[in-house]
């Protein structure tokens, strides 16, 4: 079994789909040709990604794992941190649904109920004996061997970090509870409270407060003295600061910018998303003011925010979804559509989300900045490299150069227990069913075999020492074992879940729904701008200085 | 037009509408005899009740009223007291839909936009020159005449109180704000919070706290020194307790009950009710202690408030709507039916709601208690009223007797400031638009003259002396000067109103969901208790010592 896996547990069902999905070109073209076939075969397509599992609203959420506590923040943060340790309060072995977990969405949600049996001690192995799955290979010269994706560039990963953290959002004083508005609403770049959103405003012209820097716009830095970590009084409150942050050095925290988020900062591809948005923000806001002279500083705000909010989840589907598929359908936003859906229901992360989400092997180890290669670890907190470079060059930057693939023997020593390790540890936390359970779940049959998981011998015996049975393998651990599908940026499983809860959680957004997704909205020139938009590529280019040339900005090697 | 109304506004389709379901009892007796039929007609009628407006999401909330004001909760205060005098911040006059009134439901939502212009000062009459439209009449003696409702017992006021109450919450700080959990959760019974809920439980079998008194089941007493207005440690912040219950005679407070909400105690028609569900909710955790001997005390809490919760909507549609409606085909709680309808929307109470559910006319000056004439308003905060009688058979004298009749001139004066007046206010805070355009919402033609509104010639008069123009009658006043339907306990735009946003968020709850609603989520026993109860005189019968008669409870005269 060296080469080649054992496909005989995909499903026939499943090989069809892909089959009739990434072959016959010349079918798909015709389809995409003709407005009311397109329509039809988007509106099919999505809900049978959507429908491969049921729908919300979930019998149960993380929150059966721990009844209510009752006391002041602290006692109840001290009573859950004993929990995670195994030595507070009892899990609950009793498996059924409460009206807190249909309702509490403070917990995060869950696809599949806890399964206490699976995760008992004794049944699965030790946490730091999977860390071997993880590590990169190693060359002749032990160096470490980075696989790189055939398919992305590094805007790939830059983009879901940025993208994810609006909504995937654990709590830090409880990994069973979020601080999700549950929405795409790009709390990033707007914040995740009306408070926050306050303290970004200019409060003229609808604006975010901004900078000019290298004759560029940027958000203003967060701290006003950084030796003392003192911030400045009007961003007193934004956010929690990471613990990352309270240690970083003078020097970086002087150039970090008064975001949205805690996370904001935290990486250079994470900072070029949000002050793109800043920019398109802000240009919005002089397009609409010199539409509509009357209106005042909230309106244009409101207006601006809600285009810009339409565009990026245009740019999720349209782009991002599209180019995580080896499909030859293009996908397109058209809600209209989906009205009666009986997915159609009020959103929910949920903790399978969060895990599969996780593609930290898609960061290589070095990045190319400035045509000279660093590491990774340098774009970190490092607000510089953008202010230096400029925003369309570093974008542009990014997109000559690799991502890594998603999968196992992929990350970086220094990430893997606080990234691959932590994320299982939390799965066994939250309870999660096993591998296989997931895969009946999503409409893939058990596998029986290791080689059914993946082609690389070498997972195959390690999977085999660790697990012994296939049925004893993660949710986590299985995810990334599998085959990255050819000409996808994920393995089927991975790609089948993400995309349950995208388009379920992303098509139901109010400024989609049917009273509200029109130009009443958004004002004519704003509907305009939304049917107008079609890329990353867009956005970058009106928001930079002026090219002869326009910058080359696309998720495809 | 002394007798009689000019109906010529009514719009035909609405007439064949009432006609049909108000007569051809065969054919209706017909329909309901037939399972198919009889499922076919409900969703027939329920989703031609909610379609008659558009669908959830609205554009607008009330927060487009009061854009963000930073600060601490006593600043936010005081300068929203500033905004309701007129003299805080200014008021919107832009129309707009923003992020925050599509996803902020601390903001009470709204099905028509802010007419500011309506609303402007010198458009509608002095607030108290209105009054004279809700004083009861008086007869030659000078004494108030109240009007009784031909179809409603006392009952019906005193469920309609507590039931709302649950979830139509105005927030005491911001009265465009509200505290409601947008869910019937009978929080009056559980809490509004996961803490509330955790200081009302015993710990002990799934039970909610209680104690015997007279041999019959109450909550605690929630006071522990009455005099000084000290409640138990274990009730500490449970609510915030209203003004009125601070003020509050020593010798009454010392009789509350601790309860969900802070409203729970103050008549006595709302403390029946609680006191109902208590009962009711202990009786469930022992019939489910034993079948399910296994079960510990937190699966038969959270089983018992599931099963108890569906009970309760099962009464509202099939006992409390049907009564409200004079139709002659009744509706019943089929879930399946709808999990594909484009109203199956996330849940958020509207202004209108809350505007539309307020029938302090429904309540008489005068009960009768223990065969004797009392003041109604001797039923306030006054808990020993249930204590001395017991809870069956003053549930059943409350069904001797009449509510008063929905509408103008029948409001105790004593209740007309704080009520319906206060009631006009904040529609002129949150800007509501016209009766009539209300009426054209719903599917009404707009009136042309006052005598199509009411037959009552003095109301006529009043409400052309007050408004000169039809067009200028505001919705609260328009909603209660119409006359009562024949056989329904509404008038026809409150009828509508109430239908739309009674089904079409009741019907939402998740545990009426496609995976919830099964007997997995409430044991086989709780499905059974679920489907074999049907009224509220089921509850009370199996919830007070056995008689030789069941007491006779019904909303029927």
């Amino acid at each position: 079994m060296a080469s080649g896996r054992d496909t005989s547990r995909d499903g026939w069902i499943n090989k069809l789909q892909t089959l009739a999905l990434t072959r016959f070109k010349w079918f798909w073209a015709f389809v995409q040709s003709s407005p009311v076939l397109s329509r039809l075969a988007n509106k099919v397509l999505i809900n049978n990604a959507i429908y491969k599992v049921p729908t919300r609203p979930n019998a149960f959420s993380l929150v059966t794992l721990e009844p209510f506590i009752p006391g002041t923040d602290d006692q109840r943060f001290a009573a859950v941190e004993g929990y995670v340790t195994g030595k507070g309060i009892p899990k609950q072995t009793d498996v059924y649904t409460s009206w807190e977990s249909l309702s509490d969405r403070t917990y995060t949600g869950r696809h599949l109920p806890p399964d206490p049996d699976f995760n008992r001690d004794g049944n699965l192995p030790e946490l730091d004996d999977l860390a071997v799955l993880f590590k990169k290979r190693r060359d002749a010269d032990n160096r470490p061997v980075t696989i790189y994706s055939e398919k992305s560039t590094l805007l790939f990963p830059y983009w879901v970090q940025w993208f994810t953290d609006g909504f995937l959002r654990k709590d830090g004083r409880n990994p069973l509870k979020n601080t999700s508005n549950h929405q795409i609403d790009l709390s990033p770049v707007y914040g995740l409270t009306p408070a926050s959103t306050h303290m970004l405003r200019r409060f003229e012209g609808g604006k975010l407060k901004s900078q000019i820097l290298n004759s560029e716009e940027y958000p203003l830095f967060y701290y006003a003295d950084p030796e003392n970590g003192i911030v400045k009084p009007e961003f007193e409150g934004l956010y929690d600061p990471l613990s990352d942050e309270k240690r970083l050095d003078p020097a970086l925290k002087s150039k970090l910018f008064a975001m949205g988020v805690e996370r904001a900062n935290v990486q250079i591809g994470y900072v070029m998303l949000n002050v793109l948005c800043l920019r398109e923000h802000n240009r919005l806001c002089e397009v609409l003011a010199k539409a509509y002279p009357a209106w005042d500083d909230e309106r244009l705000f409101q207006t601006a925010r809600n285009i810009l909010m339409v565009v990026i989840m245009k740019i999720v589907v349209e782009e991002y979804i599209n180019h995580l598929t080896p499909y030859n359908f293009k996908f397109f936003v058209d809600p209209p559509l989906f009205t009666k859906e009986k997915w159609y229901r009020t959103n929910w992360m949920t903790m399978e989300f969060s895990l599969v989400y996780r593609w930290h092997s898609a960061l290589p180890d070095n990045l190319i900045y400035n045509g000279q290669d660093m590491p990774m670890v340098t774009s970190l907190w490092n607000n510089q490299m953008v202010i230096d470079r400029g925003l369309g060059s570093l974008f542009e930057e990014t997109c000559t150069q690799p991502a890594g693939r998603i999968g196992l023997f992929n990350t970086d020593d220094f990430l893997i227990a606080a990234t691959e390790l932590a994320s299982i540890r939390l799965g066994r936390l939250a309870q999660m069913a096993s591998y296989n359970d997931y895969r009946a779940m999503a409409g893939y049959p058990r596998v029986t075999d290791f080689n059914q998981i993946t082609s690389d011998p070498e997972a195959q015996t390690l999977l085999k020492a660790l697990y012994g049975n296939v049925d004893r393998v993660e949710f986590y651990v299985g995810l990334n074992a599998e085959d990255v599908r050819d000409n996808s940026a994920l393995a089927p499983l991975i790609g089948r879940l993400v995309g349950i809860d995208a388009f379920s959680q992303a098509l139901t957004n109010p400024l989609l729904s049917e009273r509200i997704f029109n130009a009443q909205t958004f004002s004519p020139v704003g509907w305009e701008i939304i049917h107008s938009t079609r890329s990353l590529a867009d956005l970058v280019n009106r928001n930079t200085p002026r090219q002869e040339q326009p910058y080359r900005v696309t998720f495809y090697r």
